[in-house]
């Protein structure tokens, strides 16, 4: 006998811990139980679902007794220490932090891409960055109609990609600049008031390329299993809540036009069209905060490359969402009902 | 007998017009007289210049009668109307609008650049485009030594680019939005309090590129002297005050190194490197507000292109300095001083 699935949110405390109760709430995903875990620091406290209140558990090795899925997104080393203990019991592990993305036996998962993948999972399935997300639900049915051959990306990152304490921080910060007070950074590496900064995750000293970019990299061949696109990336902290917007580039082996590009996005799953040239209206943060598709715009020739192979766009999605939370609620509900049996 | 020109400045109200103030005063610009000109409703107030108190005065046909040197940034309809007047007196125009940037009779000038083109001019000089300018500083050398034959550009342009308008709005609508309060924008075409959106100027409806990366992909060309160049560009606008930030992507002729393109950017004048991987300390806009140099940092090969032709940065300079007030005043400095005779 089939029932509603148990399911299990480590992390839900975090920014990405809520969206996940609300876009289930949001979508319906049907929830049998939900066991809500967090650290020792948050335990007792209550999250609302639903109209009830939940109270939250400690994570610990013995909290996935009884759970069909389990929702992580409370970092990689969470994950690295309890996703294998979820799996020992029985769950299967959706897991948003980059712990288990490029091992070869977890599925990489975007639905709109890849989510026939989902089959090959052996209890743990991963949700992609979220910068290569945003990019990729757009650039693959493009890249399927005519191989993408080299990809350019700069990205302008919102807060919440480095948590709700983040997030406070811009907002503190910004308080505090207008106010003329001193802001010292705690989140942060740099000032983020009205400033902006390259990627705050640490940098190969050899390639000069940041965790956040090699992420990029590593993952768009993984996910559109292509080991020879290139990907050039540069990847930019701004001073923006929580929604990414992308400048994307692309090189296709055949000559491609902007109207090509157009009618292939106009019936692309997970992507809205915002590109109103009469009335300079394009992806803004502002609108795609709390959209689950990813705005495309400015979609127009590449000048740089007179072949004509070359498109160059400029994309906005929620980082929240479609970048973290939405797309592991939609991996979820791809998930075999006799995994819940 | 030669005397200190008599200067006078179109737009002394604006943000750049306080910088030309400053700028002079800072690096001792010899000024025989100072004409401060602005609209009828700043006629009669003062600013300050060596501990001198101006009365601004109304901008007219007569306002030019003994002046040497005219700095113009009032936007281009008041350099179409009055530059010609002040030539017609007898004064060199500077010319920060881009009114007459592309016109064959003016140069088009970065003193690093193509400062000897001073000579060739008619009586207007225009000063470049502020993304221009922050991005051609380090590709000169460059592209001096190894050809760039591709260029693709992603900006990230602060408020200061749109006037001191802009910049108010910016903050405004920031403490607004912290306060929880709606704030209908006047300047901007968007809300701008923790949000960025594509370039605030039109939009060609053929290509779908605004008028700003029309103006860098035109003025590299000019200032380059290079009509082959091939350039692709996306303008932002993003909440910073006063410095502008580029991911730059350039593919050269025959292949290059990062180190080289390191010991080039060492000895180029008007760069400074800004490139710690192991502090993750880059070019941000909070470093690069007040000072004179382009920031250059993040130097790295172009992973998008195997082939080792192309290298990536990322750079920043002050909007208002380097990319308005202070490269006009560096082509004042150049010009000769037979024409202050």
């Amino acid at each position: 006998m089939t029932h509603d699935p148990v399911i299990a949110i480590a992390g839900v405390t975090g920014a990405v811990g809520a969206e996940f109760i609300a876009t289930m709430d949001r979508r319906g995903f049907r929830v049998g139980k939900l066991k809500a875990l967090a650290s020792a620091r948050s335990a007792g406290k209550t999250v609302d679902f639903r109209g009830q209140k939940i109270v939250i558990e400690e994570l610990t090795e013995r909290s996935f007794d009884g759970v069909d899925i389990a929702l992580f997104s409370a970092g990689g080393g969470i994950s690295r220490k309890f996703a294998p203990v979820a799996v020992k019991a029985g769950a299967v592990v959706v897991d948003n932090s980059s712990a288990f993305r490029m091992d070869p036996n977890v599925p990489l998962v975007i639905p709109e891409v890849n989510g026939n993948r989902i089959r090959d999972h052996k209890g743990i399935i991963a949700n992609p960055n979220c910068a290569a997300i945003t990019a990729l639900v757009p650039l693959w049915p493009i890249h399927q109609n005519n191989r993408i051959k080299r990809l350019i990306i700069s990205t302008y990152q919102a807060a919440s990609g480095a948590g709700a304490a983040a997030m406070e921080e811009l907002v503190e910060s910004t308080r505090a600049n207008l106010n003329g007070q001193v802001f010292t950074p705690r989140v942060m590496p740099h000032p983020y008031a009205f400033n902006l900064f390259s990627h705050n995750t640490a940098i190969d000293p050899e390639t000069g390329y940041n965790d956040e970019e090699s992420k990029v990299i590593k993952e768009t061949r993984k996910i559109f299993e292509d080991d020879k696109i290139a990907v050039g990336v540069t990847c930019v902290r701004v001073p923006v809540l929580r929604a990414h917007c992308e400048a994307i580039t692309f090189e296709c082996e055949r000559p491609i036009t902007e109207d090509e590009v157009r009618a292939i996005l106009a019936r692309a799953p997970g992507v809205k069209i915002v590109d109103d040239r009469a009335g300079n209206y394009f992806p803004m943060p502002v609108d795609a905060s709390g959209q689950d598709d990813v705005l495309v715009g400015r979609i127009r020739k590449d000048l740089s490359d007179p072949s004509g192979h070359s498109i160059s766009m400029f994309v906005s999605a929620d980082q929240l969402l479609k970048g973290a939370a939405l797309n592991a609620i939609q991996i979820a509900e791809l998930l075999p009902q006799r995994a819940m049996a």
